[in-house]
């Protein structure tokens, strides 16, 4: 079904490796920091919240992240916190930006067997030192034509890849655990994409089910079930 | 002299638009900030020190800058600082971020002169979000071909960009107001460069009097000299 394949697009966080789950473990130790002054919940949709808030000026990944916890921090104690659980919260920050890359199942054996057949690509937003980082650390840069570290992922920004890759959206797939981000806008254009589900979502990246209905979707269990399809 | 010339990149900051004057005001309302713990001049260094000791971690931008600049008023204030201060760092940052562009004198008149004539490319330093943020507040993306964003600008990260582009070294021209970032890397590899000087340089991107003038550098006074030189 996917025989006009030239380039492959992974996606990097929770597609090649481990990410939410990081942000999740912090999350949670946020939340104990902060056990003072509201409930768990309470703090975990401010926190959200802010996220979202600053999204626009900030963009996705661990430093804008880290801002809004201060900022939700300053907060949710109506501008009492000390300045040790800030100290803290800058820490935690640092301790995501330092962890060793825990690649998911079968990532290897999938690049191994598709390398040299197909153009592999990395498409991620996130931070872009980060994530340069991240694929270092991996040990999958060699897989790689190059890695692409994107503001946003819709159709435009997908749009502006194919013409840099000078290909058709026919001679494309993505791969991502995403279904906003690495499925819908592709199929939408055209293109080919497969949904690889991480077993936890960011609430933003989540969609309805009313949007997913409408499209037929090829959802694998693992990425090595990639191989049954290309 | 630089007649096989194909492509020219253009460094954002200081080169295209003024940045380095913001930084150097949010350190004055930084140090006032804190004026109660420190004397100036101990604020700056231990900010700066700060800053270099992170970018391994953080890199180049707003964003990183933000959080050294919280990390310090902690460690300057031994752990006293109020949440209000810390707040009024975060919307610095916030304020850094939501600038509006200030084209620097003849960058739109050499564009309009050089577009069509080589391909235009941006390579900057910083945030991925905030310098393409920028581009397109600069109302200037339409003379580019694409801006590529680098954690680096070492000779390393100058070749990839040429393999990337197809290209030669003798094929390439660089403008930048950086000695360190926009021109000495370009001469030891055997490519181009202009030195378009900025009145104020950030410390890091400071280099000798020594490494210097073991080269020859074309420095102009004006991007608008470019224009007698291609």
């Amino acid at each position: 079904m996917f025989d006009k394949i030239k380039v492959i697009g992974f996606d990097a966080d929770d597609t090649l490796w481990v990410n939410e789950t990081y942000f999740r473990d912090t999350e949670a130790v946020f939340g104990k920091l902060l056990s003072g002054y509201e409930t768990p919940n309470k703090i975990d949709q401010e926190l959200f919240k802010k996220e979202i808030e600053n999204l626009e000026i900030y963009g996705y990944g661990v430093k804008g992240f880290v801002l809004s916890m201060v900022e939700s921090a300053i907060e949710l104690s109506n501008g009492t916190i000390s300045a040790e659980i800030i100290e803290e919260i800058l820490n935690l920050g640092k301790q995501m930006l330092s962890k060793p890359v825990e690649l998911l199942d079968g990532v290897t054996e999938v690049l191994e067997a598709l390398y040299g057949k197909f153009t592999l690509i990395v498409l991620t937003k996130g931070d872009l030192l980060d994530q340069k980082r991240k694929l270092e650390k991996s040990n999958l840069s060699g897989y790689f034509h190059h890695i692409e570290v994107m503001t946003e992922k819709s159709e435009k920004d997908y749009g502006e890849v194919l013409k840099h890759l000078d290909i058709q959206p026919e001679e494309f797939l993505m791969v991502g655990n995403s279904l906003k981000s690495d499925v819908l806008p592709l199929l939408k254009m055209g293109s080919n994409a497969v949904h690889v589900p991480f077993h936890i979502t960011w609430a933003h990246e989540k969609v309805s089910e009313k949007v997913v209905g409408e499209t037929n979707i090829v959802t694998l269990s693992s990425l090595k079930e990639l191989l049954n399809y290309v």
